[in-house]
């Protein structure tokens, strides 16, 4: 499991007063960063081999700006090019935000899925979460 | 259903050379603005009465900068108090992008769901589409 | 002088109730797309060839969403491998926000800016905007 | 002088391949969190009071994904209702952007501009920085 402090920005928030929704998906790249150093450890864009096959949001409670937000990035499952991710945000003693994701192995040149490597599917099973999910409050900080 | 062509912009873009995935959140949050019209017609943020509270994307194919998009909007069912969007992305002749949405009927000064009034109802109900989604591609100009 | 009629998104509000700031620079480079168009005609990402290197923004009165917003973009003063442009935002009878820029004409790949070629400094002439600036609200419409 | 360390996100980038410059005006908005702080201790965003008169960005070197990002702040200069900050962005050893900003005290029920009181002047001018800027790169760690 991996874990994120992130502060709010002023510019994330919208109208309502709250984190626009739309924030939420850059905040969960930017926990993926974890995986992403796995297949690029270097993490140079130029050699980004990660695409997004599909995702989900369940937004269960508001996020707000001026009070810091934990999110949790577990790995859910392993396929033979592909691996499905769970985030969950925390703000405030709440669980406020779920999200599912579906990432492909890809050559970006040839346009197609790659098998995921063996020393690169080991380092993403020891990240696989068996425990029960999302993780509870009480277990924020373990 | 409802159409909206959208210019991508530069800033859209990823290092990768295509719309990043987050951008069509974005651009859906601008294609509901004719469904936002029927609930708050002067648009005023003040008054604004929608929360989402889940959506999905899944990604087909990339979309790039440089030509024009095409997204189609649908309203797929009505609840009491929510309503169920679908929204699909064309480019260059390709469908690139479907996305589904729960939208809830809000009072955000009572931080509850309210149900939908039946003039409001009766606008959405002329924009439930009942025929084969996504509009095939033959169908997209019609 | 290039006109661009904006519809604010709603994402691109904040907690302020108006259109966040750091939002003018996205509109003046979807304003900058027929000038882009003027370097690189097919708007293929891959052969982009301009780069900023300065720009100042004046915000003047705030921007709303649910009302359109006009930009006029002007070209300035065109020099050897750079050009001045200016932006101007406007909304329900206001000026709201002025800016310039710098661009450069630039080489990716060499890391280094390139002589304007004369067919494209041409162009770029067209549009050099030599009267008062900016555009009075009862020109805008001319 | 406030010093930020941030990760640049994959969505700040664009299809050049690197930070978009759209980005920086984002990240100084973090930056100015310690400010913020000053003027609205709990940073609750019904209590905002800030406003942005004018900024200016030079763009000196590209930034990358994959890199931390080390942004330094300072107070140039305290009015009676405004103030001029000033940003500097390093990254790799390399001086990359320098901005400059003017902030307002603002009363937005009212619409207009507050005399700053003599508490936060006093917090104000306790980051204002005399020395040679931006800072020089030996000395950024300090």
């Amino acid at each position: 499991m991996f874990t994120n402090v992130i502060q709010p920005r002023f510019s994330e928030t919208d109208a309502l007063g709250h984190i626009n929704n739309n924030t939420y998906g850059i905040w969960f790249e930017a926990a993926r960063e974890s995986i992403y150093k796995i297949f690029i450890p270097d993490l140079d864009a130029k050699k980004f081999n990660l695409i997004m096959a599909h995702c989900s949001y369940d937004f269960l409670a508001e996020v707000f700006f001026g009070k810091e937000v934990i999110i949790k990035t577990i790995v859910e499952k392993i396929g033979n090019s592909s691996f499905n991710l769970a985030h969950a945000v925390y703000q405030d003693g709440h669980l406020c935000t779920t999200s599912k994701s579906v990432m492909i192995h890809f050559n970006h040149q040839k346009k197609k899925s790659v098998i995921i490597p063996e020393h690169i599917r080991e380092e993403l099973e020891k990240n696989i979460y068996t425990h029960s999910w999302p993780v509870k409050l009480q277990d924020l900080n373990t």
